[in-house]
């Protein structure tokens, strides 16, 4: 009932206010609750089934690379935090500090882990050394907390839930071209799973991950123009081995420090599926990681045969993941609920469709309705999926190829932040005052030197110094 | 190199020192390591993945009794915590407590959940409103942290993984029915996956858990004749839900309180794996359970067609969880590396037997060798994964049974604590300062009225007071 009330009223329009609609949609999609515990969210069975899929289908991959899973404590000793110092420095403003276990003050105080590049270093400490032991690919998923000031559902909290990886190698080489590789199945996972075209790049110094030697990252374009970070890879060299003393015995028997990498994805992906995928009747889910692809709805499901009818082509499309709404809603209803939460198929079946042999299929993504024989049914939802998932994604590109922009001096770079939307392409000296100057000025922040670069000039588009390298910069989540 | 240093030690044996031999088998089976982090353990991969395949099997028999998976904030608000009387007092002495997010002393502090009841409480008081939102049936798979002062890996430490269950319902009867259900899919799980036999029952008033009316538990007995308690199933009534004011308006359009549950399994039963099928040579997996159910090592695998030859069985012994072992060690090291992780069947082949057509199986959990045919190798597999399945489960049984003794009175109780090991089976009166007696004077402590009665007298075991009950008693971990 309750959600039924909820249902009935309008969701606020993107056009008319794209953060009201992004807040409508989480919570009426039944995606997250609030809680009394600030900055942090309930995950609803709907939301958490779509991080179920990203989990299986993005695990399935690292495991294809040869990741072994692994679980580490989620409090890092003060000590511990403070080993490597730009990172102690990233991190410790913004964490939780544990300072009471029982009844007792604790002698060192702990941190909930924000990340946990020091709890792996220290682990690797132990466990590294030979050559043969190396390399170590390991993974953990979990949450971690940091103690943001504004937060926003999936896309900004104090606890979320992501996957870390965490390597050492015996080289430099093996750490760049691991950070490259994660970069890649990150990339080739939105695209072909969440249907979101993505910018391969890496970050700026002043971007860059706290104790990074360089940091990778995806960049997708969300529906309101602005940019959302989707996965990081970063490569250490050999900073926190030194730090924390991770040296291995070579096959010429010296002894050398091993080179890291680390690279996360979070929560924040079901922000980026409902910014770049979601319209004004609610949410829409690419088929691959839709939990429910296929809702059939029984028209007139009192009159004999209709539910029978519904529970045969449920069998007969096993082979995808379907449900039967069932409940006692008018069809109307559910319609409106099962569009609310993005299921992609719909397949309404009613007297006169049985004995015609044949349902009614909606695509949630177009609208289109389609009149298809049962006796080709298991089939042609099997296409239709795949039309879905590669049209959404082809919108998405599309949409994001419209509102790229190439800024060729500072005037055209000031329009197009003003008034357009999107990404801007633009020749950039690589400094960080210069950046800094940039975003002052505009509030846009440089997205990454994609890996793909284009000669658009020879000198930065903000200071007119020498410039050897083109960046995506934008306004950013 | 570090781990085959590790191997050619004995490991200590489980008759001579028990304790010992646990901590030998936990770490040279690589299945953890200890971390500076007093009392939290770093999962390593041989570890996790049993772990992961736990998590695998019941989770899919939870959603098969209509489970949904959530994700409620790590943090309790103090003041939360404190709704419900008993509960706080069985959970705040031994909570971690944060008390600084980022540089600022936080206004409340928060502990890190050692169990979710008051988090779900605070949630299912905004989600029901109808008897139409009932039930909610929502599990979590997360970490909880209890700030334990002797720790033990697996058994008990600081922080441990875990799954817990929590639901609401319209009626008393409802509940109860969920709490029951749930024990049986643990007990369940524990026989058919996991080959542990268990006594199902209930806890006393004394053990039952904080806030609970009545906790149904799992009780298996380890290879020293020691209890692990392995799973617990609560019926709360509508204690919390008068404490938090969940309330739903029934058909009859009257405000009701809901009943609650809830349930848990954690990484504990890795311990319990451990203990009732480990031997002097490490550890014996189940092959339900094991990550890696097949080893095949090539012998002479330098020479030529041998790892091919493995490569082949590999492939046709694909609808296993096959790996194989091509690593440059020796056979030997091989051989008591995969004995010492417990790998359910090792197949050998080399080159005399891929002239002769077939290879040689071993049964880690009796070390009998088999010679079979390469052409019928697939069924055979199958078939010896069946029979060692079965085989561990009933060697499990034997060993509870002949462990199992019946206590006629207080002399014959002692003597079997004193000189036997294992369960006793004794009347009880049901009073709380009888059973802090027994444990006072014999260490024993009430496991678990088993569902399975027997009536063995009329009068206590210890105060001779009437008893109608039977309990299990004994020595636990």
């Amino acid at each position: 009932m309750a959600n039924e009330k909820k249902m009935v009223e309008q969701i606020t329009s993107m056009e008319e206010d794209f953060a009201q609609w992004y807040t409508d949609v989480v919570l009426k999609a039944d995606l997250i609750d609030y809680t009394s515990v600030k900055g942090c969210m309930v995950i609803k069975p709907a939301g958490y089934a779509i991080w179920e899929r990203i989990q299986q289908e993005l695990d399935r991959r690292f495991k294809e690379t040869g990741v072994e899973n692994v679980y580490l404590p989620m409090f890092i000793p003060e000590s511990l935090l403070q080993k490597e110092k730009d990172h102690v420095e990233g991190f410790a403003p913004e964490v939780a500090w544990v300072t009471y276990g029982g009844l007792n003050p604790l002698q060192e105080r702990l941190c909930v882990r924000p990340t946990s590049e020091t709890l792996f270093c220290d682990f690797y400490k132990n466990e590294v050394e030979s050559y043969r032991d190396l390399p170590k690919v390991y993974n953990q998923w979990c949450s971690v907390v940091r103690w943001e000031k504004e937060t926003r559902p999936f896309l900004r909290s104090r606890e979320f839930l992501w996957q870390e990886g965490h390597t050492a190698h015996a080289t430099a080489e093996e750490a760049e071209e691991r950070t490259v590789q994660m970069l890649n199945v990150y990339a080739d996972f939105c695209e072909q799973v969440l249907a979101i075209p993505v910018i391969k790049g890496q970050k700026s110094e002043k971007e860059k991950f706290a104790g990074a030697e360089a940091t990778y990252t995806i960049e997708a374009l969300m529906h309101d123009g602005k940019a959302l970070q989707s996965g990081t890879s970063h490569n250490f060299g050999d900073g926190f081995a030194k730090a924390f003393g991770i040296q291995y015995t070579s096959k010429d028997n010296k002894l050398e420090y091993v080179h890291q990498t680390s690279w996360g994805m979070t929560t924040r992906l079901i922000g980026a599926i409902i910014m770049v995928h979601g319209d004004n009747s609610g949410l829409v889910l690419p088929p691959k990681v839709a939990p429910t692809q296929v809702m059939i709805v029984p028209i007139m499901q009192k009159k004999e045969g209709v539910l029978e009818a519904a529970g045969a082509l449920k069998d007969k499309l096993s082979s995808y993941r379907v449900k039967i709404d069932d409940s006692d809603k008018n069809p109307g209803w559910k319609f409106a609920e099962q569009e609310m939460r993005g299921i992609p198929l719909r397949v309404e079946i009613g007297p006169r469709d049985i004995e015609a042999g044949k349902a009614l299929v909606v695509r949630r993504d177009t609208g289109e309705k389609i009149e298809v024989s049962l006796d080709e049914i298991d089939t042609k939802i099997g296409e239709l999926l795949e039309t879905i998932q590669k049209d959404m994604f082809e919108r998405a590109l599309k949409h994001r190829e419209e509102n790229t922009h190439v800024a060729n001096n500072w005037e055209e770079f000031k329009d197009i932040i003003e008034n357009k939307q999107g990404f801007v392409k633009a020749m950039w000296c690589g400094e960080t005052s210069c950046e800094e100057a940039i975003k002052e000025e505009t509030s846009a922040t440089t997205r990454c030197m994609p890996f793909a670069q284009e000669k658009l000039g020879d000198v930065c588009v903000h200071c007119g110094k020498p410039a050897t390298k083109m960046m995506y910069f934008g306004k950013a989540y």
